[in-house]
């Protein structure tokens, strides 16, 4: 086994995109631009798809100056995909490799990206054609596995919570009951960075609503009752992937009895975001609950959609590095060795905040998710616990200054 | 008349909050504190209301670090109000001044706040009790008139310019429809805002509707069917507020169809914010037009809500120092002698952006408000201007950065 194999790389970029992904993507060609066996370095437009459509940007030319916006940019540069690939597809992906003298494969993306990143090396592996092939995570869903923390999610979590923030202020301006649904269709880690700018027991979100707990709306309406008839005001924070307990999310059931179309994507997920009908229907049923007893209740709702992961010049800093880090790192082990793998983070242990970086196998990464745990989420399941607001705080960085005058 | 009078001031807040109104309030707290013929400072809890409630904070002894810091957060520090006073109220509003010795009135907020103070201020001239009433604009929506912008409108400005820039790569990584709902009931000033930082004619916005032109969804549906066949792709920027040729706003017809509960305040202007509902139907309607032609059209909306108004840490260089020298020039007017009426601002003519400030009547801003002109739409009423992005550019200021690999 060579310690290098001469070749060309290829690198892609795949799934919902994130403010800091394109981080991810210059930390790798940067870092290949450093290594004389790599021959060219070839950008897959939009993920799987461009690799089989032999749809390549060369990366290697590109000005510094140019990636270095890029890399502050937030979505995919490269295109994404939401693909799949069955044994056909990365049948055809490997013979494009072949072709291509392709030997070093870079997928950034989250941990379905990691399960085609797999196929195919199993595939080149079995046709004994050396291929390395790295996974560079990426996510604002925080959900993958073996890592502690995923790039693109500190950036999310720090706009989600800077727009609870404000959204209090607004909402104590103008009291009444504010409904916010947070991206998150099977876990809540999006939904529990609203409660980091909390400064004190008055501020919201005063009430947290995660897919890791089952959803009932009557208990959500008494909630609600509770928190108003005390503070005069409501504001909470929902996942948009809230579900019953028999496992259905709130908002398929509602868009259906609406009579609208339940997409899904070719992963098998329903579409939950770029629609505000979840959001609508609670303010709606918490407002015809209430108005017997609060006759002029100030209702409203908002969906903070594709904003909390593409809203640019706000990502966090700390996020921002580890993304340009988990690229670099991903280059460095493709070069030490016939290696494959996912890159993934581990804290170390100190007075401060700090992280090392260590490659995963691509299969335990791409076997599943990983909820908020259980000790995330308060005993009553409608709040979030300090030991989440400590595990994240970190990773979303600094917060916009918030003043009250009394 | 005296130059000056002795006696407490009052200062409120109203209507709608922006990102930089407590500017304002810091800028007349700050400059009142220097003045000796000033006693007490009052702030007025949720405006109007808190004034005939006598609900007051002492704004004199607050630290100059905490007013810095409350200056710097969005919303109204003091509460805001969406009451309308009568003659009645007005009349209540009155003897709590003569109560308290009130002297000094200044009123933050849009046209109808200016029409309020003007009916207090001229029943304190008809009985002969010596007030001096200052309106200080603010508003997210840019339409009051004599000002040639607004506080406020800058800093939701660069909000909307920096998320559909994000939005639009978010869009382009993943290629399809995204209609994007922006605040505006009557006028498009900041939907507009949407087109300030396309860089090239590939960038979306591609099509940008406003109630200044009637709303026709048949149309709406060639323009996208137009741009979606040329790029593969189209971003969108709609007002809340557009209209169809009779004047009814197109979310209201849709919520009535849909059975939803229409709000009116009691300035009795309809609620459009804090719903998706308009959003939802153009993206449902639009992909169940073109499904025929495009199978797997993707088609998404988001309705950006009150994060336009309230997100923290994002607000515009430039606005934030007009909101507060807005504040500041309302004391300095009123302690020149006995005048009333409204900071308004006008631009100094030369090669860089300047401004001055200057007093305008009363009954003159509260007497309307003020469309997008049409120089600033495009003939096709489906566009902005160059005029309109020179206009609007320095009330923005800097913008995120964004660059493309191809």
């Amino acid at each position: 086994m060579r310690k290098t194999v001469k070749g060309n790389a290829v690198i892609g970029q795949s799934g919902g995109p994130t403010a800091v992904i394109n981080q991810s993507l210059v930390g790798a060609i940067e870092a290949l631009k450093r290594h004389k066996p790599i021959g060219r370095i070839l950008g897959a437009r939009h993920g799987v798809r461009g690799i089989i459509e032999e749809k390549f940007i060369d990366l290697k030319g590109l000005p510094a100056g140019l990636l270095e916006r890029v890399a502050q940019t937030p979505a995919a540069a490269l295109g994404s995909s939401r693909d799949r690939p069955d044994e056909a597809y990365c049948e055809k992906i490997f013979k494009v490799f072949e072709k291509n003298n392709v030997r070093y494969f870079f997928y950034i993306g989250g941990n379905d990206s990691a399960g085609s990143a797999h196929t195919v090396n199993e595939m080149a592996a079995a046709a004994d054609y050396e291929l390395r092939v790295f996974h560079i995570p990426k996510t604002i869903d925080n959900d993958l596995l073996v890592t502690d923390h995923c790039p693109g999610y500190g950036s999310a979590a720090r706009f989600v919570a800077s727009a609870f923030i404000g959204d209090d202020r607004d909402s104590a301006s103008l009291p009444g009951i504010k409904v916010n649904v947070v991206m998150g269709r099977d876990a809540g880690w999006l939904t529990a960075a609203s409660t980091l700018g909390r400064a004190d027991a008055t501020d919201g979100p005063h009430l947290v609503y995660v897919p890791e707990v089952p959803f009932r709306v009557n208990q959500f309406v008494e909630d609600v009752r509770r928190i108003y008839g005390r503070l005069g005001r409501c504001q909470i924070a929902v996942s948009e992937g809230v579900a019953d307990e028999t496992g259905t999310p709130v908002a398929v059931a509602l868009a259906e009895k609406l009579g609208h179309r339940v997409e899904r994507d070719s992963h098998g997920n329903v579409q939950l975001s770029g629609t505000g009908v979840l959001g609508d229907f609670l303010a709606d049923y918490v407002k015809s609950e209430l108005k017997e007893k609060y006759r002029t209740l100030r209702v409203r709702a908002d969906t903070f959609g594709y904003l909390q992961r593409s809203f640019p010049g706000f990502a966090s800093a700390a996020d921002q590095v580890e993304a340009r880090r988990c690229g670099e790192k991903a280059v460095a082990l493709a070069m030490a060795g016939d290696l494959d793998g996912s890159v993934a983070i581990r804290r170390v242990k100190g007075p401060t905040y700090k992280v090392e970086y260590f490659r995963a196998e691509l299969k335990d990464v791409a076997g599943g998710t990983k909820d908020l745990p259980r000790k995330f989420i308060n005993r009553s399941g409608n709040g979030i616990t300090k030991a989440f607001r400590e595990y994240a705080a970190p990773l979303v960085g600094d917060l916009p200054v918030s003043a009250k005058l009394a």
